[in-house]
């Protein structure tokens, strides 16, 4: 049967990835250990945040009902009970017509329930002059008004960024179970393969995919375990699969860029499992395999570099994500289309483009060219359904 | 002198970060372990890219020449000479009136410029006949037509994305030489901070900033290294400066919310050194401190998480890029503005949003409050010379 009768659409490529995605077991690390990585489970404040009414402003606590029609020229005359000093736990109380002054991030006393600016008194001896009104509440965060006790902070599946790192702080999470980071097996064939380390010869390329592969899986928060170049025969490829699938959560075997090679990747996947999709309707990348085996994906990626990249980009993501069972991150951003970008109905199409002052340049060139990867800042994916996009049409570049 | 007399605008804060930013020095890796690390030196091609006219397609290789005026009633008829197998060194030599099998990727045979794809050929006995012309150069990449030999490939500055470890890969720069990561010591100071370990007492906050600092270093590719909780007086603070200036590139310290905790903040950088800003037309973030001491930068910020996180991305991102000597990188998406942004003339605000659909909604509330760095997707910049935005116009989002 001709390949391009079987090819699957990129959509349904993408739920069958996400169908078999095995489920990563979590593990504890310590917060400062834990930037990027993907929350196994919500984190919840242990207690209320701030833990008590805190003023954000240098200035007088205040009962708010004591300044009303306080002005410049009548201010509110308060009597001051005292300062209140940063961290002390004995804050004291305040009654009616009394004031306390209190630092920023300090503790209002009990009684107070509004805060007057500094700029906005003018202490003389023991008595405070209010020349402004405020409101209750005002200048003030109540106790638990941040974040209330046992409210959930920080949602499972999420991957913790800077802030989410000082938010998990604030709530006392000084260990979080985050997914453990997915071993994904990275295996490239190809007879014309050598190491980075040698000088090709005519006829021979460096093994460029196992460092692109690898670079994308460690950038998604996987470990790539690299399984070196193997030669392109089935029985060779099957055991090096077959070693990849014992050690790794899922593998990536790249290469067979020429018809007998990618039935080899087929083949191999065959002999240990089942291959489920040959061929997505995607271009570059249409000679993507989608297989099993013992439970495990194993994913055959196109032998160009810049077609494995674009299959990485669209199918490879989702799986991972999957797997640690956090949402897709794509970062997209807007821009004009800069010229034409012609397309044939039936597949999508990944175009690299450049993007400068809001214009996306589609980078045509060959189709062979590893530099367009670096020239570029992103793809712009011409839906199955298009002929093509048109100039100026605002269109979503997935960022690399 | 008052505060806000002193303030300089952010544009100048940032000159003077950049100014005092003391450059790295440089350490080898492997490439596999160079990922988002900063290219120390231009990294060139070491050898023609690729190394041999090399075919994009399954097909024959011929000489365009005798394809003129091929079609479907009068194919052009060529003698196969042979098949080009995957990596082989030895690749033949075809005459006029010859042609050769090469599969996708493999090198076409002396002679030959340019390849017919296989659909468009009928191989009969020893003969093909060729149904479609093809143009020199059609379905070839030459020689060196990637990179050429000595051609700069990635440039000194650059941080490695997975694609440019594919391409470095594919010149055989398997060690290549980048940016040692820069220490930065992480000091806390408040007489109100308690461990995240601890349960804080009233007038008690846990230390936030310690980890939301770290992880923001972590995240441009510093190592941070972590003093800890120092309490507010000049000796403590001082001594604990002079031990993280010693063992770091940089530091931050923290804290100080109250008046009286910024000057010790100040007073403990004049102790070493040099205070050069006290105070930045910035909000929130006004009470920044930008120091030097012993020639390394030390950097005063506000105490609160929320504000701090602001300075992180306006006044130490430039610092830590410049220490790297990489181009900043803001991942900015342009949205429309939910709704009004009232601003004061004379300082930048900085405003959280939470970007949804392409729009950007501004998150108020308290200023106090840390839930708004979970909730939000990035900040606004509001210009020093503007009085506000207006709801629907286009706003670029700087992305945490």
């Amino acid at each position: 049967m001709s390949l391009f009768l079987t090819v699957v659409p990129v959509d349904e490529a993408v739920g069958i990835v996400r169908r078999i995605a095995p489920p990563i077991r979590s593990e504890e690390v310590a917060l400062a250990d834990a930037l990027h990585r993907v929350l196994a489970d919500d984190i919840r404040a242990d207690t209320d945040v701030p833990g008590f009414n805190r003023s954000t402003v240098d200035g007088y606590a205040v009962i708010a009902a004591d300044t009303v029609g306080a002005g410049e020229a009548l201010p509110s005359m308060l009597h001051c009970a005292g300062r209140v000093a940063m961290g002390s736990r004995d804050t004291g109380r305040i009654a009616p017509g009394a004031c306390a002054y209190v630092p920023t991030g300090g503790a209002l006393p009990a009684g107070a329930d509004a805060v007057v600016m500094i700029e906005h008194c003018e202490q003389v001896g023991e008595e405070v002059l209010v020349h402004r009104p405020v409101a209750p509440g005002e200048n003030v965060v109540f106790a638990g008004e941040d974040f209330a006790s046992g409210e959930v902070v920080l949602a499972k599946g999420r991957r913790l960024t800077p802030a989410d790192l000082g938010v998990a702080a604030a709530v006392g999470a000084e260990r979080v179970s985050v997914a453990a980071p997915p071993r994904i097996g990275i295996i490239s064939t190809g007879n014309e393969l050598v190491p980075i380390t040698a000088v090709p010869a005519p006829g021979e390329v460096r093994d460029v995919n196992s460092y692109l592969c690898g670079a994308f899986v460690a950038e998604q928060g996987c470990i790539p375990v690299y399984y070196g170049i193997v030669r392109d025969d089935l029985g060779t490829l099957r055991d090096a699969l077959a070693a990849a699938l014992a050690e790794c959560d899922a593998v990536l075997i790249s290469g067979g860029s020429s018809k007998d090679e990618r039935d080899n990747t087929a083949a191999a996947i065959r002999a240990l499992g089942e291959v489920l999709v040959h061929g997505i309707a995607i271009a570059p990348g249409k000679p993507t395999i989608i297989g099993t085996a013992g439970e495990k994906p194993a994913i055959g990626l196109p032998g160009h570099p810049a077609s494995a990249f674009v299959v990485l980009t669209a199918i490879v993501h989702p799986l991972l994500a999957a797997m640690m069972q956090t949402p897709e991150r794509r970062r997209i951003v807007s821009a004009r289309l800069g010229q034409n970008v012609p397309s044939t109905r039936g597949r999508e199409d990944y175009v690299r483009v450049r993007v400068e002052g809001g214009v996306a340049t589609p980078l045509f060139g060959k189709s062979g060219l590893l530099n367009t990867l670096v020239q570029s800042d992103g793809v712009i994916r011409v839906p199955a359904g298009s002929e093509g996009l048109e100039a100026g049409e605002e269109v979503g570049v997935i960022l690399w």
